[in-house]
């Protein structure tokens, strides 16, 4: 096979603030569709690209970060579905399905190709599934839920941007669990999805709310058990005045943090004391030995209905950087997938 | 008997911002040192006074907070060591020795008297200690450091208002226990303190550090494990930055914060994601079960001299609001006692 034109998304520089679209760039390069002889990589075709909130993260001259920064003037890197062209591993063939860490691009060389993970793909299951429920968003979900938030049957439980990838498992799962859950998002739509798809109990669209702590106190009146916590900021400090005593809170993000030149300060902390409440960060990585188990319940569960799931699907690689910039102003209805090719 | 002078220190009105001495008054009043007849409570001489950091919160007019504000024009109320000279309550006789929930003032009739808990007194152990390291700021370092920090032998400990009541004691728990333990205080002659006195590895003086980050990277190298907190804001956020994965955080209290109108805004709660820490606050309240055998644990401790123990002592009842207020300004050395008498 000869050379193949090859679409990319290029970080044109490190990004101060709100990222724009104009941040990232199109371009156009030539690629060999064959490994290069003893390659111990893979090649593959891009299907479906994951934007998820920690690549903002990424986008920042950070040093010592958890996950490295991306290199301006190379391709965005992230996590995705592809096809496998070429392969240097023995457990991975041409036509193979695999998820894992790829390139923003129609073609990938994957050097370091640890995280391609394969997948058994049936039909009745969208293979897309696989940016989000079925890879680390879904084990993020059930982990932070199951490990981290320690529920017990009849538990309050707010969960903020609450219809997004991890959010609306979440919420599911501590509906199945008994509890009582609430959660927020940025537009009436997916408030709606909230309690007419997911089944939460409740939901309100933060950006109506002038007094958060006055939101929370009406939905629950005698406080909250869990918190879920994926925004930072404003809303950390209103649940922080609302939490019950004997609280937990998972920190799984802060969205709304990431863009800000310096983050807000967080006022209530003392309510840790006089709540006798246990705040825990996790990162999902620490959890990926769980996966396997993981994907054959939650596969059972997606086949039995008992789970259900939500996607908002945006066509073509040129328009990757507006969904992913999308995430940042809430504009995602579910889980934020960019299509590259369907086969 | 007949009526006897009684001294007390009164809250003249609610405080905003530091207190101050003019905050509080002294007053004469005359009392019967008589039960009135049927009574169930206990009529006390008051020897010693505790002052503590929590006690801010109760000049404020705080609502539904774990403890009540005082009273503006009432005697000021808290933790001390008494003699009992008429008792309403069937396992308390004249002349037994007390500590619990008593005022500030010569004599108190203690209508509610639960808190009252009996000394066994013995004369190689000071009954001031009755106010601190055999009370509830000991129970406080014992539980904090054994039931919240989760400690492992070898795991860098750093511990600010070290020379405290609390503090210097949870130092000394994480020396025996195999810890590398360093302490944050107010001036050097307590910073001298923690190394000399209490076996601390290191120690500084914070308020001769200008860069709290750069400090705490110049005694923490390699991070930190466990922080006990006791002081809040700034330090709380160069702390977050600090912190090894997988570390704790004890939250004991945050006595930089209390007489501000606003707290301080803490910056660095993400870093509770990217190092997964755990942060939980607690109360002692909730671990008063464990009195008994803790009082057990520590007289052998203080006896075997495996464990010491620092006083701060203010002599004279009409000295209480100066010594109170001191806290706040980091003035105390090692724990705060009011001599009100010596029996």
């Amino acid at each position: 096979m000869g050379d193949q034109a090859n679409k990319q998304i290029i970080l044109k520089n490190y990004v101060n603030g709100f990222p724009t679209e104009s941040d990232m760039k199109v371009r156009n390069v030539a690629i060999e569709l064959k490994l290069p002889e003893g390659s111990t990589g893979v090649l593959v075709k891009n299907l479906y690209l994951s934007c998820d909130p920690y690549m903002r993260n990424r986008m920042s001259d950070v040093k010592g970060s958890y996950v490295p920064s991306f290199t301006p003037g190379s391709v965005i890197t992230g996590y995705g579905v592809a096809t496998v062209i070429d392969s240097g591993r023995a457990d991975l063939r041409k036509d193979d399905l695999v998820w894992g860490v790829t390139g923003w691009e129609e073609y990938s060389l994957i050097a370091a190709a640890e995280t391609l993970t394969k997948i058994q793909h049936t039909e009745d299951i969208p293979l897309s599934y696989y940016t989000g429920i079925l890879a680390l968003p879904g084990l993020t979900a059930y982990v932070g839920f199951y490990n981290i938030c320690s529920p017990k049957k009849g538990d309050t439980v707010f969960i903020s941007a609450a219809s997004g990838a991890v959010g609306q498992l979440v919420g599911q799962y501590a509906k199945s669990f008994g509890c009582y859950v609430v959660g927020s998002a940025g537009s009436d739509e997916k408030v709606n999805l909230l309690k007419n798809k997911f089944g939460f109990d409740d939901g309100f669209n933060y950006k109506e709310e002038h007094d958060l702590d006055a939101a929370l106190k009406r939905y629950f009146p005698n406080g909250i058990d869990i918190y879920f916590e994926q925004v930072g900021g404003k809303m950390l400090d209103a649940v922080l005045t609302n939490m019950r005593l004997n609280g937990r809170i998972a920190v799984c993000g802060m969205i709304s943090q990431y863009n800000l030149e310096e983050s807000e300060g967080v006022h209530n902390l003392l309510k840790l004391v006089h709540k006798r409440i246990e705040m825990r960060g996790f990162l999902v990585f620490d959890y990926y030995h769980m996966y396997p188990k993981y994907l054959e319940t939650i596969l059972s569960q997606l086949r039995d209905g008992s789970i259900v799931y939500v996607e908002d699907i945006e066509e073509g690689l040129e328009n990757a950087p507006k969904a992913l910039i999308g995430l940042f102003h809430s504009r995602n209805v579910g889980k934020q997938v960019v299509v590259v090719a369907r086969e």
